[in-house]
């Protein structure tokens, strides 16, 4: 259904954008993504003006590229300043710069109308930059269309049976969700409060709780790109206290960056922020490739689903239960803002 | 040209369907093959109604199986009979289950509407299942139309090309056919009778005949699916007996099931059955090695001509002799049947 | 844009046709090609007219080519004269035999209506024949639109960014260059002289000229095939004497055929003839290797051009500069050819 524009994504982690040139397509949109000697994240279209040659496969030259085929040289505002063979630079020289923002380690790209980027309109996630809280994250390539994934992401009954033995237990199908939608906002809430229930392995080897758990997962949706999990772990019966305080309990932040990179694939970006053994390097280990393990899960299941789609007849019709409320709310507002 | 529909295709070996789940797609439909614990054959729509997850990438609980997503989960005769979250199982919530009928040790599937298929009309290949017989046989599979093994099966004038030291020999090419259509039973003849030819080391290693041969290739289409060649080889001058009373000959059954898999892949089974050597296993052995590199040596070239046709501007004009007529004649027939 | 037609193509080298039967699609159209017994080469379509089986993948009988699917047979000039299975030839079997001339060292192949072809209509490229030259040369596949070639060599500027090291200095990019256009003979000149410039390493280690240059490109380009690099080194200074005598320099015809392949594929090749050190078989296998290199950092640029057109909206627009007016008369030219 095409891509919705004017709207920020996450195109990188900030420790990926550097010194090198990192070439990313958000949208749909090929990007060059490097940082200049100040600090400052730049994304220029990876396009040379002349002959398109790919500027990520060109060179850097301070905060410049010079382009590997020609030698178009460009500023980091994509103004071209240099050609080769003459003095004149064409008034017209000039590859299209994207509003970046680096903000909670990420780093943002607005896809559309620049004149229309308002960081303040950028989701947060603060876990990922923030005392008393430690992430572990990745981000794996996925084979499907971004609506997939968002999917897959807002309804977590699937944990019981394609992630059994990491984050599934049969009472994850079995619990009832709540669905809110704040349709002037724009954000897809949905939320499984599970009782005195089995601590999957993923929660009971990270946060040393033993016996049964109360777990709460509290999703909020920010379309198109921001995905957070809120999860609590507790010893069943444990209530948070007043002003949230919460001690007894564990908290992790599941992130999500679900970013399109062409009309069937992906960037999917996870990340796991928590509030527990914040200096256990071997829980941040199994965290990271537990979570890793679970990712790459879905991947496999959602690349196979997109060879399904692209094999099957026109106006192929799913069916739709109570678990699939928060997923069918999302794909509303995500037309709503593709205009589709 | 599309495929015939409501019509019985050969999806599988008897012995392919047990107790896994076997993914295999015909005239372009997903479908999964399973056997319930009463020894029952089940073909099934490859497809979850709820996200399209294929069941046979999920588990089999008893007769039923449970979709590797979310949990949905169906009878053998494609019923859901229950779903995640609650209890109230959709109306709709259904897999299309396909007719299915083993016979003669091949296990068929119908194509088209359920309502219309008849067992009687399965074409009949019992030497693959009847004493006094023994068989060996494959799949393989073809990145080809099935119109092209058709092409290839009817006009065995190519043994002496394509198979030169294997089944042909220069007198294949030469010797007249003579063709025949019963287009009421719709069922293409082809006939070529040899007399006084050399053996080719197909047979020549295996019965045990020495020195010239007669040798009939006897074929029998019966479209869309199933190809018959009858092969009698005997010392020259024999004739067969009343009664089909034939003791001095050796009586080869070469069965093709041509079963469309797309519209430019198929699956290319093949069995040879025969009448003698019958507790000879270093004769089933050199019969299935020999047979395999024949449909091999088919395979390699027809895929070639996949590729070719893949690439000609359309309304490309063959040129067609006589030995062409039996080929002609069963396109004639599948046109008719596809109502191309 | 399509192809020029009406038009010679070089297809091989000489040294590539031979006993064996040699595929090469030549702007779209696969082609077989053999020396006959007598040493005349031979261009057939590579399609039986039986059943469209490549004539390459098949096997010759003296000049003849026996098809290896059912041994339709065919002379030099295409005629079918053999069929399996009767012995009357349909009148109409018979392949399109392209003109073919071998001239200079090349195979030429003329594509188009068979009746206009005129040999004196070649373009020359004598010194691949010539005594007092050595040539070394080859062929890279390229999975580019041959329009991509044509720009990149008729704009040498790229040698400095592309080819750093090999051929290329800063002065290449530096020195502004001359263009003509013959219109009514259908040529375009590019020349660029630099004096008292670096010399590359490809011409200091080959020819033994020490120090300082003067550097001569002179490019003839002869659309849509033929594109010759006069190439001049000599001591800064040293001018040619009268009627072309010119001792003391070296000079290297570097001669490109750009033979499409299909509309987005390109068969390269690749030659430099020298007039130096001719009995140098180290000279012979550096300039082989060097030129070898440079031709696949072309090839690699090419390629990733060719994704990113595939890639990108239609009507994207190009930014052109002076050095570009080579290129630029070269498409006005290639455009007229092919009447787009």
């Amino acid at each position: 259904m095409g891509f919705a524009t004017n709207q920020w994504y996450v195109a990188a982690y900030g420790e990926e954008v550097g010194d090198g040139l990192l070439a990313r397509t958000i949208c749909g949109e090929p990007i060059v993504f490097y940082r200049t000697g100040a600090g400052d994240p730049v994304a220029l279209a990876d396009r040379c003006v002349h002959r398109r040659f790919p500027l990520s496969e060109s060179v850097r030259d301070g905060d410049q590229i010079i382009c590997g085929y020609h030698g178009f040289t460009y500023a980091p505002d994509g103004a071209c300043v240099a050609v080769p063979g003459q003095v004149r630079i064409p008034r017209t020289a000039r590859v299209p710069a994207y509003p970046v923002v680096e903000q909670d380690s990420l780093v943002w790209v607005w896809i559309g109308d620049p004149g229309k980027a308002d960081q303040a309109a950028i989701p947060r996630a603060p876990w990922l930059a923030m005392d008393g809280w430690v992430t572990v994250r990745g981000m794996e390539p996925l084979a499907a269309r971004h609506e997939l994934l968002i999917d897959n992401l807002l309804d977590l009954s699937h944990e019981t049976y394609l992630h059994a033995g990491y984050i599934g237990t049969p009472e994850v199908a079995q619990t009832p969700i709540t669905t809110e939608v704040d349709d002037e906002a724009g954000v897809v809430y949905v939320s499984r409060r599970m009782k005195d229930v089995e601590c999957p392995s993923f929660y009971a080897d990270s946060t040393g709780i033993k016996g049964r758990i109360d777990r709460w997962q509290d999703i909020e949706y920010h379309p198109p790109c921001l995905y957070l999990l809120h999860s609590r772990i507790a010893p069943t019966g444990v209530e948070p206290g007043p002003d949230a305080d919460d001690p007894a309990a564990c908290h992790a932040e599941i992130v999500y960056a679900i970013t399109p990179e062409t009309e069937t694939s992906t960037h999917d970006f996870w990340m796991v922020a928590r509030d527990f053994a914040l200096d256990d390097e071997g829980v941040s280990a199994f965290l990271a490739e537990s979570n890793r393990t679970v990712v790459l899960q879905d991947v496999e299941a959602l690349n196979v689903l997109e060879k399904v789609i692209a094999g099957e007849p026109e106006g192929y019709q799913e069916l739709s239960i109570n678990i699939d409320t928060g997923g069918l709310a999302a794909r509303r507002l995500l037309r709503r803002m593709t205009g589709a």
